[in-house]
C-alpha cells in the first residue's frame, strides 16, 4: 500500500537510529553481570511499543528476566496477532575476532553489525515499527499483542510460568514468530519447523589438585584425555550419534518431503566455500540441508581445561569441562534426550576421574502445518513484497518455547523470518541487512491484512 | 660442622626473608607481560650472589631472558662446583585454586607458600646461602660457580649458546643441581635421571568463523569433536601411547633395576588417597613408579575452544587448541619424537577440519651413574645430616639442559634435590617446607667437603 510506503520511506532513519539505541544494550541474558543492561532492555522495549502506539505496555517481572507485554485492541471482534520475540542476546565472545565492537553498532556496506542486530532484536523490532505505520496510517487490520522475553537465549526458563498463569492476556489467534532466516532475499522462504535443544554441561575431575605433568603423568588418568575419549565416542564412522536410544523417537521425514527439500536450491560447493571448509561432513546418508533440518545434531559448543595461555606449562590438570548440546526433531522429547545425554556421560566415565554432568537448558522441536490460515496470509504477504512464493522450510535453529505456546493457547505458530543463515547469529561480527529490516517492516502490515480476511 | 650450624642458627630468619623477597617477583618466563620482573629478579640474584661472598656476579643478556652468573674462586688447585638453577617460574594459573596471592608468600604449617618457592628459588637459593655460610666462616672446600638461568620453565631456548660460548668460564668438575625431589624425609634419596620432553600445540581450524550451532550444526565438522578424536587416539586401550615409533629408541630398564625400584619405599593406596582418586591409572604392565620413572608418557597439559564462559552458548566454535607434552626416556631424541608428534597430529587430521602443530620446547632425557664421585659426594652429604644413606631414584621431571651441559663440559651432573612430590610444582598453591630448606643448606657445605676430599 502506498501509504505504508509513504510512511517508511518518511520514518525510515529514525527507524533505525532507535534500533540502533537498542543494540548498544549489551542485553546478555547468560551472563549475572549483565543484569541492570536487562532492566534497562526491557524499558527501552516497553517505551517504544507506547511510542509506536500500543495501548498499554507493561514490565512483567519472572523469577529471571522480565517479560515486555504490549497490546493495541481496535476491535475485539477482529483477529488477534501476538508477536513473540526477545530482547536478550548470545554472550559477544571471543570478543577479538570483532571487527567492530559487538555493542557498538555501525553501518558498513549496508548491513548493520551489532550482537542482536539480527538474533532477535533487529528481527522483533520491526514488528514494533510495522505497528507504528499501521497506527498512524489508521490501517491497523487485527489487534496486535506484544510478548518480548528477556531468556531466550538461555531457554526460556520463566516463559511456560508466565504463559500458564496469562492465558487470558495472551488471547490470540496466531502467534508470528520473526526469529529465522530466508534462502536469500531471491528466494525467499517460510520455516515450518525449528529443533528442540538439550544442553548439557560435563565436569571431569582426576586428581584433587592440578599436578606437575613430570612427577606424576602417566601414573594418574588425565582429565583432557579422558574427556576427550568421552566425547570421541559419540560419533560412530558413520557420524551417527551413539548414544544409546539417541534416534529412538525420531520420525523419518517422509520421502516426499526429501524430495521437496532436495528441490530446494542449495549449492554445496557455494556453502563450503563461504564457510572455507574443503569438505563438508555429517551423518552419513543424508544431505547438508537435511542434517541440519530434519535430522538430529550434537555438537560440541566449547570445552576447557588446564593451561590455555600463552606458551608452554607442563600441568596434568584436576578439571576438564566441556558444553555439549543436542538438536532434536519432531516427537524427540528434550527432557529425555538430556537425560539420556546425562546418564550416558556419568556411565562412560573412565576409571580414575570423577564425572559429573548437568542440564543447561532444553526445548521442543516444532512443526507448523502450511495449510493453516497463519502460514498462508505470511505466504500471501512475502508474495507482496517479494513478488515470488515463498518456499517452505526446515530450520536448524530452537526457539524452545514454541511447543509450549501451541500447547497452551492452543494456536499455532507461523515464523516470519527475515535474516540469512550467513547472519553470523551467536558468532562474532553479527550482522543484518538493511534491506532485509525494511522488507520486514514493509511485508509484515501485509500479513495483518491476509490474517484479517 | 658446628661453625655452620651456628652461623645458620643466627642467621635464619634474615634467610628466610631474603627468600621471601625473592618469591615476592613474579618471574614468569612464559609471558611476555613479565619481561620486567625477570629483569628485576635476575638483578637481585646477583646482588645476593655478591653479598653471600661471590667475587663477581655478572647478568648475561641473551635472545631472551637473562643468565646469571657469579663464582667464588678461592684456589686454582682445588676442585670446582657448578650449581645450575633457575630464577623463573612457571605461570600461576589457574589463579582461582591458591589459597593465598601466589606472588605473596605466606608461611603456613612450616611450609613456605608461594609460586617458586619450591622450583626453583627455594632451592637454588639454599646454595647461596650455603656459599654464605662457607665464606663467612672460612670453610669453603671447593671454588663455586653459579649459573642461574630464566629459562628453564620453557626449555632453556638460550642456554646452550651461552653454554657453547662460555666453556672455559664455566669449566668445573661437577654440576650441583636441586631442583628435584626425595621421597621423604624419612626416605632421603636423590634423583638418577630426569625425563626428556617433547611439547606441543595443535590448532584445529573447522569453519572460518563462529557458527549458530542449530543453522549449521550437523553439516560442518566441529573442531572440538575432531580434537578430542584425535587425543583419543593417542592412547590404546592398555594406555600404551600409540603415535608411531613413539617407543623405538626406548631401552628397556633392566630387571634389576626393576627390581631395585619396587624395593623403594612406596604406598600405593596413600599415593592414590592423596591425589583423591578412587584408581591410579597408567600403562599397562609397569607399576606406578615405573610409569613415572622408566617409562616415556603423554600427557594433555590444556586444552580450549568455543565458549567457556557462564550458562550456555549455541556456537559452532571455529578453532580448538591442545597443549600436549611427552615425557621421554634415555636415549629416545627429544627432537625425534617431537617430529612424531606434529607428523601424527597432522596425518590423522579429520576431512572437514584443518591441522596445524607446532612445537613448543624440549629437552633430553639424562641419566647421572651412581658411582661418580659427585654422586658419592652428594650420599655422603646427605648421611651427615639425614643419618641414612639416600635410595637412587629415576625422577619424572625434565631439566632439558642436562644433556648438553654434559656434552659441552664433559663433566657429569649431580641432582640434589630436597623438595616433596607433594609440594604443588606447576600448581596453585606450591610449598616449600621449612625444614626442608634449612636442611639443604645444612647438607649442601658438606657436599663440598666431602667433594673436596
Amino acid at each position: 500500500m502506498q501509504v505504508w510506503n509513504d510512511y517508511l520511506a518518511q520514518n525510515k532513519d529514525r527507524f533505525l537510529e532507535e534500533l540502533l539505541d537498542l543494540l548498544r544494550i549489551p542485553s546478555i541474558s547468560a551472563k549475572s553481570e549483565h543484569q541492570s543492561d536487562m532492566l534497562a532492555c526491557a524499558e527501552k522495549v516497553k517505551t517504544r511499543l507506547l511510542e509506536a502506539g500500543a495501548d498499554t505496555a507493561t514490565i512483567y517481572t519472572t523469577e529471571g528476566h522480565p517479560i515486555v507485554y504490549g497490546e493495541k485492541i481496535i476491535d475485539a471482534a477482529l483477529p488477534t496477532v501476538l508477536v513473540y520475540g526477545h530482547y536478550d542476546v548470545q554472550p559477544a565472545d571471543p570478543l577479538n575476532l570483532w571487527h567492530s565492537p559487538p555493542f557498538e553498532p555501525v553501518i558498513n556496506d549496508g548491513k548493520i553489525f551489532a550482537r542482536g542486530a539480527c538474533d532477535d532484536k533487529g528481527q522483533f523490532y520491526m514488528h514494533v515499527k510495522a505497528l507504528e505505520i499501521m497506527v498512524k496510517t489508521n490501517t491497523l487490520a487485527c489487534n496486535v499483542k506484544f510478548c518480548i522475553e528477556g531468556e531466550e537465549e538461555i531457554g526460556s526458563p520463566n516463559l511456560a510460568t508466565f504463559v500458564k498463569e496469562n492465558k487470558a492476556l495472551l488471547k490470540a489467534d496466531v502467534i508470528l514468530i520473526s526469529d529465522t532466516a530466508m534462502i536469500s532475499m531471491d528466494h525467499p522462504s517460510i520455516d515450518i519447523g525449528v529443533r528442540g535443544l538439550s544442553y548439557i554441561e560435563v565436569e571431569v575431575t582426576g586428581p584433587n589438585r592440578d599436578l606437575h605433568s613430570g612427577v606424576y603423568g602417566g601414573a594418574v588418568a588425565n582429565p583432557i584425555t579422558m574427556l576427550a575419549k568421552m566425547i570421541a565416542s559419540c560419533h560412530d564412522e558413520n557420524n551417527h550419534i551413539t548414544i544409546p536410544g539417541f534416534y529412538d523417537d525420531v520420525v523419518d521425514a517422509t520421502t516426499e518431503e526429501r524430495k521437496l527439500m532436495s528441490a530446494a536450491p542449495f549449492d554445496e560447493k557455494a556453502y563450503a566455500e563461504d564457510l572455507g571448509v574443503k569438505q563438508l561432513w555429517g551423518e552419513k546418508g543424508y544431505s547438508s540441508n537435511e542434517r541440519t533440518g530434519i535430522r538430529p545434531t550434537l555438537e560440541l559448543n566449547g570445552i576447557w581445561g588446564g593451561y590455555i595461555g600463552e606458551g608452554a606449562k607442563t600441568v596434568l590438570p584436576s578439571k576438564a569441562y566441556a558444553k555439549i548440546s543436542a538438536r532434536l526433531v519432531p516427537n524427540q522429547s528434550s527432557q529425555k534426550i538430556t537425560e539420556k545425554l546425562l546418564n550416558y556421560f556419568q556411565s562412560i566415565a573412565p576409571a580414575g576421574v570423577e564425572v559429573k554432568a548437568t542440564e543447561h537448558h532444553g526445548g521442543e522441536a516444532y512443526m507448523t502445518p502450511i495449510d493453516s490460515k497463519g502460514y498462508k496470509a505470511a505466504a500471501a504477504a512475502i508474495k507482496e513484497t517479494f513478488g515470488k512464493d515463498p518456499i517452505p522450510v526446515r530450520g536448524g535453529g530452537s526457539i524452545p518455547i514454541c511447543a509450549l505456546f501451541e500447547q497452551e493457547l492452543g494456536i499455532k505458530i507461523v515464523f516470519l523470518g527475515f535474516g540469512l543463515d550467513s547472519d553470523n547469529l551467536h558468532s562474532p561480527n553479527e550482522k543484518y541487512d538493511l534491506f532485509n529490516f525494511y522488507k520486514g517492516i514493509e511485508t509484515i502490515p501485509y500479513f495483518h491484512q491476509h490474517f484479517a480476511k
